[in-house]
């Protein structure tokens, strides 16, 4: 059950960007498994791809594809991630490509293919190629929430953002993005994948930076660890239908800002439906002397499993953070100065348990379907904000039973 | 349920090592839950402690008591960890000790304490040091198995091990060790707590040395991560009763050789009686090009939640083991020379699933309650094993409910 989730009430239409979507029966008929994506000529795209050595076949392929500079269309497969399927593997996600640029009036290396489900499994090319066939009959500006659908694996709820910045003399700028994925706790395979599009007409070198910048801001600020699955994957694409707008320009800040605002929000939508997760946890490391200090930190504390199970049973088990923060790998930690709260509840001040803390107050607070583990180093000037979910029987039910 | 774990059959005397426990009802009454040994003057003590920057109070106590070189009694309560506890918690550990001292004979500074337990909450005074008061009453050389009751929290199965050395000339050396532990994925807080003692006559320097390379053959390579809990200790003891022996003998790799292989057993039982466990796990890997390679890339797959959900499940979903594999911090690394198997059913070779390879293979080791996940990352001849467990519902159990 998703914590304070829900399917994306609007997504605005950008104009130039198309979807369309189609049942390929990749696991099973009876839902749309395929999106593409379909810009216009004037489109630029930029991308960030999982760092895992064994990054799957579609990432290796679309990296390759996005890097000809002429990219126009994206396909996205669930229900199987193409990975760890060597070079059969491969040549699947070429041919996925070389079809779906057939159906759409494309060149194949102009397709860049994403997957994601299970994994050590070839794509059924089958089912797949001629599903992909129908793709170019009906693409749709509207189609944003189907195509967020269609991406889903283990996901509950389709995940969507959309902002429109004015940017004055009356010129708008539409953002709308999706996003999938729902593993929660350092989750080697639970793939995120994230697409943003916007209307501006931007070059690809400055949408490459702001891409980079918000996702440092959103996507690598969830304890999914985006860098680490084998198929992860988060595309920008600016389709050049509407203003044009320069990293030189002043309205840029406010650019790169929405961008942010809309990775943030699927960041979170994801860990929000975390795999049976009952919480939606924010944790707030200050004090630290430097910014890779502070995100170890709260990484420490994010990915430990007994942490999570105190917040699953909301027991303020406090002693369990602090050992964790402990553990961090931070050189010559002192205990001294650390002072951690939950929510406006301050437990560990100096190191020490305050004397008027009453665990009542900081069981209230566990009691909240979402807070705020603030933990401050005293060390330095420097922060870190990342959110996490909590670990529950229904995380270990669904990935036990995840192939069944 | 403990895998392939049961009581110790029998644990041999060690000569000049004296047990006593008692019962001060620090969680609840019913069960000892303190434990003294005690040793003749001969003997010299050696010992590991966590590397946890908050560590807890008796630890810090412990390894001032040790430096004074001169200490003769260890003191063990379970029940509570005595850490996150501040300066009260410090003064409580000493004043453990001077007690124990005064049942025992000894000043306070020759007396060690351990605590296990919940974190955060003051040691119980007024119930501990009287039980402390009858410890010197009634002190066996064959209370081991008693001790090893005593000093359990979560553990499901007391655990001790012996070994019988002849090193020649009729002469024999006996080492005997017990220990607690039961958590098992990443256990920030599950404390874990080793006593071996020895009648041999060591120097003190020998007996470290011995003890350093007998924990990182051992304790070091189980996933209850020893170097990160608040409390994690491990003690040697040699009581100087019999045969003496120094570093610099013929026959002194076979004694760190018996006591590696004692602490790999009580390291093991802690794996096998892992929270929530039902399979226990060796993480062999192999052709790597460098130790400290392939410890990463074990314990990286080891800590994995979705390996061990799958191992729970006993699902061959090797892709998350390739994945989890790929995300270790590895330099410069490639796919194609990976290889992975399990016990003797070959996945995975040059990176990519193997065209002999059968799911139903090995589905059949996944039944099994103990196997290896072999990883032969083809890049150098340095190797490392590791043990661990699964996760299962019961783990999520067990930490959720822990202090209720």
């Amino acid at each position: 059950m998703a914590v304070n989730l829900h399917p994306p009430a609007r997504l605005e239409p950008v104009a130039g960007a198309r979807w369309a979507t189609a049942d390929a029966a990749i696991k099973k008929p009876g839902r749309d498994d395929i999106a593409a994506l379909v810009l216009p000529e004037t489109a630029t795209l930029a991308g960030v791809f999982t760092r895992n050595a064994f990054a799957a076949a579609p990432v290796r392929v679309a990296e390759a594809h996005l890097a000809t500079g002429r990219a126009r269309a994206l396909l996205i497969n669930s229900g199987n991630a193409n990975a760890g399927t060597g070079a059969a593997g491969h040549d699947d996600a070429e041919a996925c490509c070389a079809r779906a640029g057939d159906a759409l009036g494309l060149a194949a290396d102009q397709v860049l293919p994403f997957s994601t489900g299970v994994i050590g499994e070839r794509l059924p090319m089958d089912r797949l190629l001629p599903a992909i066939d129908g793709l170019g009959d009906d693409l749709r500006e509207d189609a944003w929430l189907d195509a967020a659908r269609a991406i889903m694996t283990t996901d509950t709820v389709p995940k969507g953002a959309s902002r429109v910045l004015d940017i004055g003399d009356g010129r708008r700028i539409t953002l709308t993005g999706i996003a999938k994925g729902s593993g929660m706790i350092r989750p080697d395979m639970a793939t995120m994948l994230a697409f943003i599009a916007t209307d501006a007409d931007i070059a690809a070198e400055d949408l490459d930076a702001a891409l980079r910048q918000a996702s440092d801001a959103s996507f690598n600020c969830i304890s999914v660890d985006g860098d680490t699955s084998t198929n992860d994957a988060c595309m920008a694409c600016a389709t050049g239908a509407g203003t044009a707008l320069a990293a030189s320009d002043a309205s840029w800040p406010r650019f790169v800002a929405a961008l942010t605002d809309v990775a943030r929000e699927l960041a979170q939508a994801i860990v929000r439906d975390g795999e049976g997760a009952t919480h939606f946890i924010t944790l707030a490391v200050t004090g630290a002397a430097s910014d890779h200090e502070a995100r170890e930190v709260a990484f420490t504390v994010a990915h430990s499993p007994l942490v999570k199970t105190a917040c699953f049973a909301g027991d303020p088990n406090w002693g369990r953070i602090l050992a964790a923060v402990g553990r961090a790998p931070v050189d010559d930690f002192v205990i001294d100065s650390v002072a951690i709260a939950l929510d406006d509840v301050a437990i560990v001040a100096d190191g020490e348990p305050r004397r008027d803390y009453a665990e009542a107050d900081a069981a209230a607070v566990m009691a909240r379907p979402e807070y705020t583990i603030a933990i401050d180093l005293g060390r330095g000037d420097r922060d870190a904000t990342i959110w996490t979910s909590d670990l529950s029987y229904e995380y270990v039910r669904i990935n036990a039973e995840y192939r069944s």
